[in-house]
C-alpha cells in the first residue's frame, strides 16, 4: 500500500513556543509533501504559495514575540472550493464557475485569517458540493481509486500531510465518507454550529464541518472558527471546551446498523463487529436492536432515511439549480439535470411532508439518549471504490446528517487493506461529549492503526 | 400634498382574459408612471424596459391562448437590489458592488420568472439593506422626505404606480416602515416562508416579502413564489390559500403599544387611538395591557426589543461586513463601520444569551393568540420624517421582525396629512389568518382612505 504523509498533525505537536519549530518550517514541510503527492492526487484547484509563505513568516514572527491569535495560529489549511475566499478564485466544482471570483471571503476563511491560520489553497468539490466529481482527485491509499466527496480535496490533502486540517461541508456524506476512505478525522458538528455564510450551501440540514490529521486538529480550527464567526444566522454555535475535549470512557454505547448494513462490504461488517466486540471488552456496555427497544425504535425510524434525505436535497437545491439550467444547462452534469427535474416534480406540500418525517425521526433518536453516551455505525460501506467517476456510497453518512446531530468518522478500521472508519454520533449540540467518547475510543483502539506505525 | 398614482391594481383588476386589458397594456401604463415619477422619485436602480416589453408581449400571447402560468402571469414586478438578477446589476446600496453581476436570478426572481411576471427593473436599497441610504430616493407624497428604507424603492415604486407590487426584505423594520411612509400594503411573512436564496440577508429573523398597491397584491406575489421556489431551507413556507383570504371579522384584537409609543408623534397616536375606536365601535373586542394580563406580559416582554434586535442584527452581520471591511472600508458608511466595531466587541456567549432571551420573548408572545385573533399597533412613530440622510424610526417593526410572526402595514391612517400605517400582526405562521383580518379592517376602514378617492 503506498504510504502517505498522514504523520503531520498540528494540534499539540508544533514546538513553536520554543523557536525548535516554526509556522514557516511547518509550511514548508507541508509544501514538501504537496510537492511530492499533489502532482498524482489532484487534491487542490488553486494554491496560494506565496501568500501562504508570507502569512507563515507573520505568523512565526507572532511566536517569536508571544502575541499569537490563537491555537491555530501559523496552521496551514485547505478550504473546500464550494467557500468564498477574497484572494482566490471559488469554482465549486462547476464549469459554470471557472475562474469565478467573489471578492469576498466567506465566514469560516474571515474567521481563520482572523485567528491567523494561513489559508494555502482551494481543495477539490463535486459539482456545487452534490454527487458529481468534474474534477480527478486520486486517493492517495490507491490512486486508481476515488477519494470519496464532495469534500474530495480535503480529505486527500490532509491524507497526504499537505495540511493538517482542511474545511468540508456534509448534507448528506460529503465529510464522514472521504475522511473514511481517506483515512482522515471527518467531524461533522450539529446542525448549524458553524456559520455557512459565503458558501454555496442551501440543504437545509447541511453544516460545515472539518476533515484532520487528528481530533485535535478539527476540533481546534472549528471552536476558533465559531468563536470568531458563530454558527448559521440563530443557531448558538459549535458548543464545547476551547481545548480539545479529554478523553472520557463511555458506560453504554450503541450500535446502529442502518440502511447502510445491507449495502456494506462483508470485509467492512467485520471489521466493525471485531472492533465493537473489543470495545466491549474493555468494559462499555453494547446496546443493539435485538436487546434494546429504543435502539430498535431508532433502527425503524431511519430506515428510509437515504430517499428522505434526496428529496429533501433536491427541494432545497432546486434553486439554484434552476438559475443554473436557465443559464447554461451544457455546463451541468447530467446527474444534477436530473435531480432537478425530479425536484420539479415535488409541491411544497411533499416538502412540508417530508420535514414533519424528519422531526418525528428526530424524536425517536433523541430519546436514545436516555439510554447511551453516544453511537457506533460505519463510516462507509467498505473501502474506497475503485474508479473516479463516482464518490461511493454515502448511506452510512445520511443518518448524522438528517436527523442534525454531531458525528466523528475516526480513521480506526481497514478493510481489504485500505482505510475505513469508525463512525461516532452522539446527540444534538453534544459536540464536546462526542470529541471525550471519540478520544477514549481513538487511544483505546490505537493498535487498529499499524498502518501508521 | 402631491398625489402619486396608486391606483394601478393589479390583482382581481386586470381584464386579461376578456382581452380588454392587455399586460402589455399594463405594463405601459407602468412605464408611463416612471416616464412621469421616477425622474424625481429615483426608485429604481436599473430598469430592464426593452426585456420587460418582450415579456410582457409573451405573456399577453398566453392570455389570448388561455395558457397562463399563474396568477401573477404579466404582471410587472420590481425587485429590492438586495436580491440578484441574472440580466441586471445586484449592488446592494453599497459601493462596493457598483455594476456588480452575479450570473443568476435569486429564488424568488426565479419562481417569479416561472410564474410569467415581469421582472421590470431594480429597486434601491440603503446600504447592504441596513441604515445608511446612499441613495436619493424620495418620498413621492413630499419628495422632501424619505420613502423609509430599507426597501426603499420597493415602497416609492408602488406608491407612484410604476408596479403593483415590489419585493422587500425585513430584518428590523424593512418593509412595514417604507409601506407605513408610502401607503402602500407592506407584508412581512412568518419567518422562513419565503426563500431568501441569492439575497444577502444573513440576519437570522430576517425574511423576504413584498409592497403592493393592495392586499390581493402581495398576496399572490408571495403565494406564487412559494409555490415555486419555498421557504428557506427546511421551512415549511408560506402558509395560506392561493388566493387572497376572504375577509374575515376578528372577535377580539389586542392593541400593543410596544417601546414605540413613548416615541411616536402625538398626531399619529391619536390617530391610530381613533381607529382602534371605530374598530371597537364595529363590534370587535379590544384587548389592551391595562385590562388584559397575557396582553401585559407581552408589553413587559418586549419592553427592550429594540436593543436586542440591534445587538443581534450586529453579530449576525459581522460576516460579512468584516470581510468587506478588509477590502475596502472607504467603500462603507461610518454607520455601517460603527455597527461592525460593536459586533466585534460581542462574544458567541453574548450572542447565545440574546437568542436565549428571544425564545423566551416569542414563548410569551405565543399565548397571546388563546386570548385575541390578532394585533394592532403603529406601523411607524410618524409620517415620513424631512431629509433623505436617514430613513426613519424602524421601532415599530421590531417586534414582528423578533417574535417571527407575519406583519402587515395597511395604509389607513393619516397624520399631518401624510400616509401612516395600521400594523397587524398575527401569530407564527398564521399569514393566511392575518390577511382574512387586514382584509376585514380594509374594507371597515375603506373611508379612512379618502385621499386616494
Amino acid at each position: 500500500m503506498r504510504s502517505p504523509g498522514l504523520n503531520s498533525f498540528f494540534s499539540g505537536i508544533p514546538d513553536f513556543e520554543s523557536g525548535k519549530d516554526t509556522p514557516r518550517a511547518f509550511l514548508e514541510r507541508c509544501l514538501a509533501a504537496i510537492a511530492e503527492f499533489e502532482p498524482e492526487v489532484c487534491a487542490f484547484v488553486h494554491l496560494e504559495i506565496e501568500n501562504a509563505k508570507a502569512a507563515a513568516d507573520r505568523s512565526t514572527e507572532r511566536w517569536r514575540q508571544g502575541r499569537t491569535l490563537s491555537q491555530v495560529d501559523g496552521m496551514p489549511i485547505g478550504i473546500k472550493d464550494i467557500m468564498e475566499t477574497s484572494d482566490m478564485p471559488t469554482q465549486m466544482g462547476s464549469p459554470l464557475y471557472t475562474g469565478w471570483r467573489s471578492g469576498r471571503d466567506g465566514a469560516s476563511v474571515t474567521a481563520l485569517r482572523e485567528a491567523g491560520a494561513i489559508v494555502l489553497g482551494k481543495t477539490t468539490t463535486t459539482e456545487f458540493a452534490t454527487r458529481h466529481p468534474f474534477h480527478t482527485t486520486r486517493n492517495p491509499w490507491d490512486l486508481r481509486r476515488t477519494p470519496g466527496g464532495s469534500s474530495s480535496g480535503s480529505a486527500a490533502a490532509v491524507a497526504c500531510g499537505m495540511v493538517p486540517a482542511a474545511l468540508g461541508t456534509q448534507g448528506l456524506s460529503s465529510i464522514v465518507r472521504p475522511a473514511s476512505y481517506c483515512d482522515c478525522v471527518g467531524f461533522k458538528p450539529s446542525l448549524g454550529a458553524i456559520n455557512r455564510g459565503g458558501s454555496l450551501d442551501t440543504v437545509a440540514h447541511s453544516v460545515h464541518g472539518a476533515l484532520g490529521a487528528s481530533l485535535g486538529d478539527v476540533w481546534i480550527v472549528l471552536r476558533e472558527i465559531a468563536d470568531r464567526a458563530g454558527g448559521d444566522p440563530g443557531f448558538a454555535g459549535l458548543r464545547g471546551p476551547s481545548r480539545l475535549p479529554l478523553a472520557r470512557k463511555p458506560t453504554r454505547l450503541a450500535v446502529l446498523e442502518t440502511e447502510g448494513w445491507r449495502q456494506a462490504a462483508p470485509e467492512a461488517k467485520s471489521a466493525f463487529d471485531r472492533t465493537v466486540e473489543r470495545i466491549g471488552a474493555a468494559g462499555v456496555a453494547i446496546l443493539r436492536a435485538a436487546g434494546c427497544g429504543p435502539v430498535a425504535k431508532v433502527e425503524s425510524a431511519i430506515s428510509n432515511a437515504m430517499a428522505m434525505v434526496t428529496a429533501i436535497n433536491a427541494w432545497d437545491m432546486r434553486w439554484p439549480l434552476n438559475s443554473y439550467r436557465n443559464r447554461d444547462p451544457g455546463k451541468m452534469s447530467e446527474e444534477l439535470l436530473a435531480q432537478l427535474a425530479i425536484a420539479e416534480t415535488m409541491t411544497l406540500e411533499d416538502y412540508r411532508a417530508r420535514l414533519l418525517e424528519r422531526a418525528q425521526m428526530r424524536a425517536v433518536y433523541a430519546k436514545l439518549a436516555d439510554e447511551c453516551d453516544a453511537v457506533l455505525t460505519l463510516a462507509a460501506t467498505g473501502p474506497a471504490p475503485q474508479g473516479l467517476g463516482s464518490t461511493g456510497n454515502g448511506v452510512f453518512g445520511v443518518p448524522g446528517s438528517l436527523l442534525g446531530v454531531p458525528a466523528v468518522s475516526l480513521p480506526l478500521l481497514e478493510a481489504e487493506q485500505l482505510p475505513l472508519g469508525l463512525q461516532v454520533m452522539d446527540f444534538a449540540e453534544r459536540d464536546g461529549s462526542l470529541f471525550a467518547t471519540a478520544a477514549w475510543l481513538t487511544e483505546q483502539l490505537r493498535d487498529n492503526r499499524l498502518r501508521h506505525a
